[in-house]
């Protein structure tokens, strides 16, 4: 059975989306997200850089972000057929720990605590394909590497692209 | 950089001491180190099985262990010449989480979040070393496996064993 490792934050959860509902509850602006198209993670909201990173500390953060379109349906069947853990970069946000936790225990049911990996690096997981949206992760990996497309992503050429779970599923069942 | 894979519980925390604790305060019985030697690790405690399984989703329980001897300094010293990882199975009690990182946040100040890897199953991340107390999380590792001693590990012959940070130090320094 091959090994699959999946990313959380905008891959299996909106976390561009969260963003913009944070900013806009804060500025009272709401950012469209073809406006941040091509721009690096942390460099994509008009001004408050600071702020935005902060959103990420707050309470609810994590816990209430939307699940991607068809990502629920496509894992399911994935986790039938791959060895499949979810590998998130949690440590950075204490906060986030618990709150990843239920989160995936709310959305998917079918996966079981053992599949779910929180870290500081990647660079120490490894398995047959990776799907994430920072080049950073998928770098260092030793298998093959998928980039899920987010808008911070879009100027990165260099790894073989999937654009949604449907393009996933078409992919690899 | 070779990479060295390092467990948490029974091997930088005192976790047996910590269940010797709880269970006293609980039941008013002090139980010695000596008579859990050789039993599993949640078949030890004289009847209570349950209650001491609860006891690790106490408050305060993974928190407050108190550090192994030697644990900090050696450490300190491998930082230094390995790409060192923390990888400890959390997922299964989720307040864990967040005392985990804490704990390793006031005893390890030296190691950067980065190097933190709380996980479900430790199949997923190799390396060249791993220094574990379960045989169950050393049967999967790609590389070298290292056994630290604890009470219920010593029925376990098939891996190469340190029986302290002292010996740890003398293999890999």
């Amino acid at each position: 059975m091959k090994r699959l490792i999946v990313d959380m934050d905008d891959v299996l959860a909106d976390a561009t989306g969260q963003f913009i509902n944070f900013y806009e509850k804060e500025f009272g602006v709401l950012v469209s997200r073809e406006s941040l198209n091509g721009k690096e993670e942390m460099e994509r909201f008009p001004g408050h850089h600071k702020t935005v990173y902060e959103f990420t500390f707050q309470k609810d953060f994590f816990r209430t972000m939307e699940v991607k379109p068809q990502a629920q349906r496509v894992l399911a069947e994935l986790n039938k057929k791959y060895e499949l853990f979810i590998v998130s970069s949690a440590m950075e946000f204490p906060n986030s720990l618990p709150e990843k936790l239920e989160w995936l225990g709310e959305h998917f049911k079918f996966l079981h605590w053992k599949q779910f990996v929180f870290c500081g690096s990647k660079a120490v997981v490894y398995g047959d394909y990776m799907i994430d949206d920072l080049p950073h992760n998928l770098e260092r990996f030793n298998g093959e590497k998928l980039i899920f497309t987010a808008p911070h992503n879009l100027q990165h050429n260099h790894f073989k692209r999937v654009n949604d779970w449907l393009e996933v599923e078409k992919l690899l069942l």
